[in-house]
């Protein structure tokens, strides 16, 4: 489990972060931003106790990691990365089979914040990205999840074959994104599940490819080779979200 | 229909630029560069005779607009806005009904060359987009759209409510994103449709709601309220792709 320092920017963000109940270490405010939603952002962060500072543009500018703080920028004590084991457990508790969503090698930080928005409303139990050559959870993938990081797990693996490996020990099944695979249609995806995106540019590695069960594709009526990586994982997702719905 | 320079920056869309055969003014190269997708579009370039510059990293970093030019700059002759009666002729030559994407008011280049993108490959026979408060086409969208802006007409109307009224009149059938409308998966999308998406923050407006025909949602299952708006528009788009697929 690791800890770090996190600093969250963005209205949306920063009023979720305190709606989860997170703990909060400090919030930044623009100098004559009174509007609602920074007064709904001042009254959560009083009930919690936490330090305001009212600051001005150029302070806030400083403090902003992605340009777009909206007024806002707050730091919350941690975004903790879960356990594997942690989004098995989520599952449990929650009655339903294991849905889970891993990232090979997604580089591009607003991908990777909106799929975990899109794992957090599709109903996954989690996310799991590796520990090299990805985007981690910096301050513009908690912005561009808005406010998802809060409740949907993610894990950070060494390495993500074997990870599969184990996983599928324990009763999952893999389906990878692949543009050569078999129509996601045609394919069983209402059981215990793991779904697995590959990088933007080069997709699902050889080695994790070979590693899943199944391979999916996205029926393709264009021109062009490939959607957008949170895209295509949002097609996919919410295919299994369909089948789980009318799977009896 | 309107013109204008256009630069087109990244090697993905470079190339498709130069293979769609839209014609180019000229390519600046990082000097030293000379990998494969490098010389692959070298050779379009030399085909099309347009004129090559080979420049140092600063020179090329201060053509780029988005900062991720990966070596390589083009200027194209325009992106050419469409009109929406170019769509429909889309629609009638490939003998489908058509299928168009307008968007309500899409902010980030980000998620506008996303939805170009996903356009493409759901076999959308174009979008349209409102001339105010909305992205235009710019290198970031060409960019992100990964080529597929050559492909996809894009049409710019004044007035999206009496541009979908015109529409109505000539059979298509409007549904809107909505998270208070009925579940997609309940609601006719095989015919001549137009799916609305709105704005990132504050979704479709209010007159346009109001004159579609259908309000869809996607199920959501999680703890946050939206997704990403170009993974949206991809959930939808999808749906409408599987039910004309399954359609008889």
């Amino acid at each position: 489990m690791r800890y770090r320092e996190m600093s969250i920017e963005g209205r949306n963000a920063v009023l979720e972060a305190f709606r989860s109940k997170k703990s909060m270490d400090k919030l930044f405010i623009q100098d004559g931003c009174k509007d609602g939603p920074i007064l709904s952002i001042t009254r959560e962060a009083k009930k919690q106790g936490t330090v305001i500072q009212f600051v001005s543009k150029g302070r806030l500018d400083q403090l902003s990691e992605t340009g777009k703080h909206q007024g806002v920028v707050a730091y919350a004590a941690a975004y903790e990365y879960a356990q594997v084991e942690d989004l098995l457990k989520a599952a449990e508790e929650k009655k339903e089979p294991p849905f889970l969503i891993l990232l090979d090698g997604i580089e591009d930080p607003h991908n990777l914040g909106a799929i975990i928005r899109t794992a957090n409303l599709a109903g996954a139990h989690g996310v799991v990205i590796p520990k090299h050559r990805a985007a981690g959870l910096t301050a513009t993938v908690a912005r561009t999840s808005a406010g998802a990081l809060n409740y949907t797990p993610v894990a950070k693996v060494s390495n993500l074959a074997s990870t599969i490996e184990n996983l599928k020990k324990q009763g999952l099944w893999f389906v990878c994104a692949d543009m050569q695979g078999e129509s996601m249609y045609r394919l069983p995806l209402t059981g215990p599940i793991g779904l697995v995106i590959g990088n933007e540019g080069s997709g699902v590695g050889r080695l994790v490819r070979e590693t899943c069960d199944m391979a999916a594709a996205i029926p393709m009526r264009g021109d062009i080779d490939s959607l957008n990586a949170s895209v295509a994982a949002g097609v996919l997702a919410y295919e299994i979200v369909r089948q789980r719905l009318f799977a009896g």
